[in-house]
């Protein structure tokens, strides 16, 4: 099972967000320009990011993605459910009521334990996913990023705000 | 993302052959009839748990699939990898890496902090998965399981080994 690969270019962008300019904004052109992925598929993911309030949208020519709300306040698990959603990763099919001794859906008192136990699981998962924040994850990018790419970085949105 | 519909059926047929008797065996076609399942899909699914040595296979007219080891030493982990692989639900592409600002390969460190972070949720999803046994689902399942359709699935197996 895996995540779409929206999930990756997504978070990414919220990052370089975060580290804009008050009321600076940046295009999903622009944003696939940085990252060197396919503008459209990035376009349609940034939308889904936009419905979720995770990003702002502006008009016209200055106009763009911004965060919506400040980085601390924007989980991992956020942006994760805005691309994939918040269905459980296991689907219950209920097979347990079907074949020669499947009974009436009403005898069923409890949902199968399969179904718990993986339940759990997937709630584990998004409870971790909660636990770091864009701002978390802007304060690794700062500390780790390579000089030299932060340098190219800075030139390059200087180029787009001045 | 979702897991396969292999793993709910795989899963309920390890519980189903934790409950027969000792050298008993059942064929993928008699699981598949007794949970109402595409019989070759299914088929293709007991392999891979024959392949990942959770069940072990007899040939013969009395042939099938049985456990391979005790119940309380198989994992729901176990069962859900056998299927679905133990490959992380995040794939990085190393986006960091591409564009106006990325520099030689040599020069990141550290694995990107947004892989991290998505690996570790990763593991903890495994290792809740990890702490349901088989011999606990057959346990609640015969808590649960309504007197009704455990009558009638001990009829359909004594059918089969008398």
């Amino acid at each position: 099972m895996r995540l779409s690969e929206g999930v990756e270019w997504t978070v990414h962008c919220c990052t370089l967000l975060a580290g804009l300019p008050p009321d600076a904004a940046l295009s999903a052109k622009k944003l696939a320009e940085f990252f060197d992925v396919p503008p459209d598929y990035l376009a349609k993911h940034m939308q889904q990011m936009s419905k979720a309030g995770i990003v702002n949208t502006k008009k016209g020519p200055n106009g763009g993605y911004s965060l919506a709300k400040p980085a601390r306040d924007i989980t991992l698990l956020d942006m994760v459910e805005a691309i994939d959603g918040r269905v459980c990763s296991f689907k219950c099919t209920e097979i347990r009521q079907r074949g020669p001794s499947g009974v009436s859906p009403c005898s069923y008192k409890t949902p199968c334990g399969i179904a718990r136990a993986m339940r759990k699981a997937d709630q584990v998962w998004r409870d971790e996913l909660r636990k770091t924040t864009l701002a978390d994850l802007q304060i690794i990018g700062l500390r780790e990023t390579p000089p030299e790419q932060m340098n190219k970085a800075i030139t390059w949105l200087k180029g787009l705000f001045t």
